[in-house]
């Protein structure tokens, strides 16, 4: 399969990269780094990225994103980071792709725990996430000849050093079993599922 | 109490302002019509509203637009619809309005069952409920004086006119439970619940 990661270069991204690479033919895609240079929040960063590709048989997107920060102190502005970025950056991942993809072809966006597990400061960040669980339900009744999934993985304990203050009370899951789900979600034949890899709280 | 109930002239709306205005003073506001005007997607006109009002006990919201069409034909500017004015309209009336709610006083938002069992058409649709719900369970940690829900209903049988060949596998809930719904909102004890009126598949 010819695959495009964007985000490949990521913490979580580069791990999926090499899982994929192994059996396939894996393009990088990111802000500043890797083979293609994308910004997730422009729609025509996104129409220009595609351009470059020729077909493709999956996109995954291990990237977007959203500010946290106490309610309190969101401004309108802040929660638009999120849902240009994160939000409507993977939305517009499988709107202006989906002509791209082989039949048969997949999309694996990325949420995150926060979706129904949140923690404090996170009401924009959870939010986004929720967003694009509902969205993958419904988007796969229509692109018949596709798949889409998305990842949402718990505190990875890769992660734990940079983030494990936020999650006091979420034990972290293994990067291991995060970059099997995608290996999943891309070879698998499942589509419109919200792949959960979350801890036993 | 003191309840203002936006969307209070609506189908489901002006049933819930009958059963709450049976016990409480309710102030119902709308786009064109109730006692005070307000558009959702202007945080201008958010804030005027609240303004106008003093010290409240709870806040209802049974509005919200998002547009339904073919994902094909969704541009983006088609899915800021939802964002704009479902979306962050009733973010916005958490945001704004917190200050404005005397202690103990609750929030009562709007989705849908399309952010759980979505039917084709609703992708814009369904990620705005499915955001919806997160954000208010996110939230919730966060305003410990206050209580945050959303009703996220089935399809109303008083609806079945208008939206039924849409669900046509859905069952539609009796309206009187979804009026119960949201009364047990305001007047109940719990905070950060997706309170679910939905039929048995």
């Amino acid at each position: 399969m010819k695959i495009l990661v964007i985000g490949g270069s990521g913490t979580i991204g580069s791990r999926v990269v090499t899982r994929l690479s192994s059996t396939h033919e894996v393009i990088i895609a990111g802000r500043h780094s890797g083979q293609v240079q994308v910004d997730l929040s422009d729609s025509a960063s996104i129409q220009k990225m595609y351009q470059q590709m020729g077909a493709l048989d999956a996109v995954v997107c291990i990237a977007g994103e959203a500010k946290w920060a106490p309610f309190e102190t969101l401004s309108e502005s802040d929660f638009h980071i999120g849902l240009d970025n994160k939000l409507m950056g993977q939305v517009n991942l499988v709107r202006l792709g989906h002509r791209c993809l082989n039949p048969g072809g997949s999309f694996t966006l990325t949420t995150g725990i926060l979706a129904d597990h949140p923690v404090p400061m996170t009401s924009s960040a959870a939010m986004v996430n929720g967003a694009l669980h509902s969205f993958v339900k419904a988007v796969a009744l229509e692109l018949s000849e596709l798949r889409v999934n998305v990842v949402s993985a718990g505190l990875v304990d890769v992660s734990v050093e940079r983030y494990g203050e936020f999650f006091p009370d979420h034990p972290p899951v293994p990067v291991s079993r995060v970059v099997d789900t995608y290996a999943q979600s891309v070879e698998g034949q499942m589509t419109g599922q919200i792949l959960k890899v979350y801890p036993t709280f």
